[in-house]
Order: C-alpha cells, then sequence, then structure tokens
C-alpha cells in the first residue's frame, strides 16, 4: 500500500467515491496541491475545501486512468476526469503529477489541463435552459 | 542516439534553435501531434506549418525541462515552454508526452496546457501599445 502508485490509485478510488476523509488521509499536512492554471494550493484543509467544492454539483465521479508510470517517488497519469452534473457529464484531460514520501503520503499533486475546456463544460450544464 | 529519452532530448533542443529539418527528421510519418486543448494535427507537414505558426512570432525559444520520465517507448516531460516575442517573455507550462518508435521516431506528441494562459500572454506581447 506504500507503494508510490498505490498510493496514487488510493488516492484516485478515494476521490472517485467522494470519500474526502480517505482522500485528505493519503496527503501530508503541507501537501502542496497544483491545479498549474492557477496558484497552488498548500495543505490539507485548503486542499479538501477545494475538492468539495469541485465534487458538490457533482452526482457520479469517474476518473479514468488511461496511463500511469512510476519512476522512484514520483507517480504520473493521464486522465480523463469525469464529473456527472444535472443530466450530463463534463470531461476533462489531466495529466497528473504526484511525488509521494517514502511513509506513503502525496506530498505534491500537480495537475496540468485546459481550464476553458473545463469552465465552458460547466456553464453549458449548469446554465438556464 | 535511439534512445527514447535522447530522442526527445534532441527534438526539443531541435525547436529551441528553430532547426525543423532536424525536429521533422525526427518524427513518423503518420506522427500524431495532439495539444489537448485542439484537434490532434496528424502527419509530418501539418505538424511542421503548425510549428511554424507557434515559432514565427518568437526571436528566442527555450523549452526548459524540469523533469524528465522514461518508461519503455514512453517519454514525458514536464517544461516551460519559453517564447521571446517584442520585449517580452511568454511562457508556458506544458506536460509533454511522447510515444518513439523502436527505430527512434516520434509518433505521438501530446501536451496538455491551459490555453488562455498562452492566448493571454500573447496578447499581451503583440498587442496595441
Amino acid at each position: 500500500m506504500n507503494e508510490p502508485g498505490d498510493v496514487v490509485a488510493a488516492f484516485i478510488a478515494a476521490i472517485e467515491a467522494k470519500d474526502l476523509d480517505t482522500a485528505i488521509g493519503l496527503v501530508t499536512d503541507d501537501v502542496s496541491y497544483e491545479n498549474v492554471p492557477i496558484a497552488p494550493i498548500v495543505g490539507k484543509g485548503a486542499m479538501r475545501a477545494t475538492l468539495e467544492g469541485f465534487l458538490a454539483p457533482a452526482g457520479r465521479v469517474e476518473w479514468p486512468v488511461a496511463r500511469q508510470v512510476v519512476s522512484g517517488n514520483v507517480v504520473i497519469n493521464e486522465r480523463l476526469d469525469r464529473f456527472q452534473i444535472g443530466t450530463g457529464w463534463l470531461e476533462l484531460p489531466i495529466a497528473g503529477f504526484f511525488e509521494v514520501t517514502d511513509d506513503g503520503l502525496i506530498r505534491v499533486w500537480r495537475d496540468y489541463f485546459d481550464m476553458s475546456t473545463y469552465t465552458r463544460q460547466f456553464a453549458a450544464l449548469t446554465g438556464p435552459t
């Protein structure tokens, strides 16, 4: 379970289950959560608040991983983060980089993605009909 | 030189030198060049035309690689693609995924980035003063 690839897989699974207690239990107190288009978010509390905001509008959450590569304490994945919102799905392609400590906690989570791909779909799924 | 990591490093170096003959010589005829926010570009000719468009407004081009990970025929890097435009620099954080054939040619190049981070800076550097 302390293998970096397994830690990240468990973290992703917890988010898909909207189980933030488990997810936050897998990160360091000073975790740096970096959505590259915006400023880094530092610390468990700030990460949890941000994730709650992302997950709140979603019914189901599916983050299928197309590719995962582990190199030492670094885990890299290509994902399609999917959020069921209203009657549709928001789909966001992501490149994620994770740094995992020797005791199996995520200390850096950095996601590269196109913000407008998110905001455009979010507006379409939540806007006036 | 046929090692995947070396092929990608040579490709990046050629782009920094604006040497498209060398860069295009390192990709397959049916290369898929995927800037994730937009549609994939397929084939050497289309890739070359696209790169010419990206590089034309730039004086110097620097793509420093902060991290490169190789797994089999896959090369992943985190880069800061920098373009000198006018009196300033456009800087774009990128996560790049490359698939390299056994004979040392890039057949897939997929970059994850935030399009508005590019367009916002480009407008500021080229707009009316």
